[in-house]
């Protein structure tokens, strides 16, 4: 079915071995790992075999790995997390303004909370400078989120200066390192980060299971209140099965990480070229160099990024718009917003993705299939070869 | 190895036909619900169809089901969701004094976010009294939760009388149904209640898996925020494997519960008086008649809950203490405490849960391993056979 699965930011296919060590956990080793019993304890040590694993994949102690739902629930327990176990220090936080929803989301929770949030502005390639990231820090600042890798355009943040400006002044530093786990090194201390997220998913494991790390003896308010699963950290009986999805997804993507990264970065390198050699009036997003090794991604002009994804996919060619978007308000992206980029260009934007399953031979099926595809989308269009009035070109919000 | 598991409220092995739904799920039919196009609409069609089984297992409708990681998510995001979209209209919550952790700390949470709890005593059965209800309820209470049944005495609660007293004067009511659904008919209509809470695991799904029902256009704020899965109420990529499993588990235990209900009634009834008849000295916990019909709880005076856990185990029967308790502080559990048990007698707390896997065979090897354990440790126990002085039994905390 799938000729060309090209979005693996979105989701992935749980891979074969991780789907095998994840079985026996249904049906027959199926005990609460609180129980104090034989089959209960044997459980727990799983659970703390692959709290090891993930640990190892980003260099930290297992000790320092609290299992979540998922990326998006470690970024809120990151930053609630935060905001309320710390907040007698003080109540204003950074996020920079091209982080995922789950991050802008509760830094806007906690502006309700009574808390001061300020939304670091990007330069064009979605780079957050660590000058412009000292100005805006305030004596009552508490935490820092920069996002390692963003999803939408593939820049990679410059994470270890932003973080070396956050230690120096006592300030808790986060990144979501959802994006970037698997396709790029990720390591805690490298990174200098005290808080970092993850997501199985985004490695090979199955959807519904996450982690936050955090650095050893830093205080954080639970997110699920209840029992004193995790270390008291988060509530919930742990999804054995899933966790351990998790931990032979992170050993693999260890152990393969130096043969995925130039194998994706050719291909990716492979589609970049042959669209803008092909394509006209193409605007590539994101950051030249510093951007993740699998992340391809462009406006196309007068063309709708749904009416794109959805001819894609009639051929067997599986994208994303990178962010749905309500296209009769002319609303984009936040990310491609932020970045200057004009309304009705961002309308076009379309993400590629691309993992070590896929091939040189889906690269060249997509450059087949998809110039012919933006030139009878552009003939429908009523805007292609039109210049947009001044002050017509719609806000990006 | 499992000669009699008799431990189901701590975990339950997943269904055949659970683990075989969701199989599909992992590696093939892998992309993401929220993507626009045909495999992703695929998907979110699949989750939906899972909604609406969840909802009729509880005479829902299926928009009104959202899916969490747990059923501790779910009374996570019960209690402070509505605590924080209604804390205008007032900043008061009662929970009955016997609830889940998970509804105890949500509560404790609030109250650091300055509203006030009342936690409800209940009746030496573990009966929440509807009059004692109405006492506590003041202008500004805004919700009320009292679990369905509880896990570790087995009471099961009048919740249509309390949820009229609130229903009365407008204020929201909550139940905690995750020990009740699949045991005793659970309907939200004949409960009477705007939310409750719902675990997968506790029906046959694996671990991972919750929901929390909440009625029509009830206003709540989000637990994770985010993206905008679960009608904007609950982010994250949805647990999709997870999900089917629950949709295919619901379906199952609605199919069988009027087969299994009187089935395990009488399972427990063997197990209650064979070990009423057979050993002396112990106390009967939680509601006599209006209590689970697969469980059931005692006190066996002079012994450590634990020791006695331990070496059933040994023998292949697993059992619980119903809440850990450190023995050296004479801690015990706050249920036991509740119900007015003394606290050297709640050390020897013990919990059966059984399942529709049980037989009576498994009951007879239990009544035939159980009062030589219980013989052999009162034999070495330093306080069998003697008065506790008054005033030294220790305090339930």
């Amino acid at each position: 079915m799938n000729d060309a699965y090209l979005d693996h930011a979105s989701a992935t296919p749980v891979k074969k071995e991780v789907l095998e060590a994840m079985l026996p956990y249904f049906s027959d080793q199926f005990a609460n790992p609180s129980n104090i019993y034989d089959i209960g304890s044997e459980i727990k040590s799983v659970v703390d075999e692959q709290r090891a694993k993930v640990a190892e994949l980003i260099g930290a102690k297992a000790e320092e790995i609290i299992f979540t739902s998922s990326g998006a629930e470690a970024n809120n327990l990151a930053i609630k997390g935060v905001g309320f176990a710390h907040q007698k220090k003080g109540k204003h936080v950074i996020v920079s303004s091209i982080e995922h929803h789950s991050i802008l989301n509760s830094a806007r929770f906690l502006e309700r909370m009574d808390f001061e949030a300020t939304f670091l502005p990007v330069d064009e390639h979605g780079y957050v400078d660590p000058e412009r990231l000292v100005k805006v820090i305030r004596p009552e600042t508490i935490l820092v989120s920069v996002m390692h890798a963003n999803n939408e355009i593939g820049t990679v943040e410059p994470i270890s200066e932003l973080a070396a400006v956050c230690k120096e002044k006592g300030i808790i530093f986060h990144t979501d390192a959802v994006a970037s786990a698997g396709n790029i090194n990720v390591d805690v201390d490298e990174l200098n980060v005290d808080l970092l997220s993850l997501s199985g998913a985004s490695l090979g494991a199955p959807k519904g299971i996450g982690a936050l790390y955090f650095r050893k003896n830093l205080r954080l308010m639970p997110l699920i209140h209840g029992g004193i699963q995790e270390n008291g950290r988060r509530a919930g009986t742990e999804n054995v099965p899933g966790i351990v999805g998790f931990g032979k997804a992170a050993e693999l993507a260890k152990d393969k990480l130096s043969v995925k990264e130039p194998y994706v970065r050719k291909l990716r390198d492979q589609l970049i070229d042959g669209v803008l050699q092909q394509i006209e009036k193409v605007t590539f997003t994101g950051h030249p160099e510093k951007r993740l090794p699998g992340h391809a991604s462009f406006c196309f002009e007068a063309i709708e990024g749904e009416s794109l994804i959805f001819m894609l996919a009639q051929n067997g060619i599986y994208s994303n718009t990178g962010s749905a978007c309500a296209s009769k308000a002319l609303k984009t992206s936040p990310v491609l917003g932020a970045i200057g980029i004009r309304a009705d260009l961002a309308q076009g934007s379309t993400v590629f993705t691309i993992n070590d399953n896929n091939t040189s031979e889906h690269i060249d099926y997509v450059l087949a299939k998809l110039p012919p595809i933006v030139a009878r989308l552009r003939s429908i269009s009523p805007i292609w070869g039109k210049k947009i009035p001044e002050g017509e070109e719609g806000v990006c919000t």
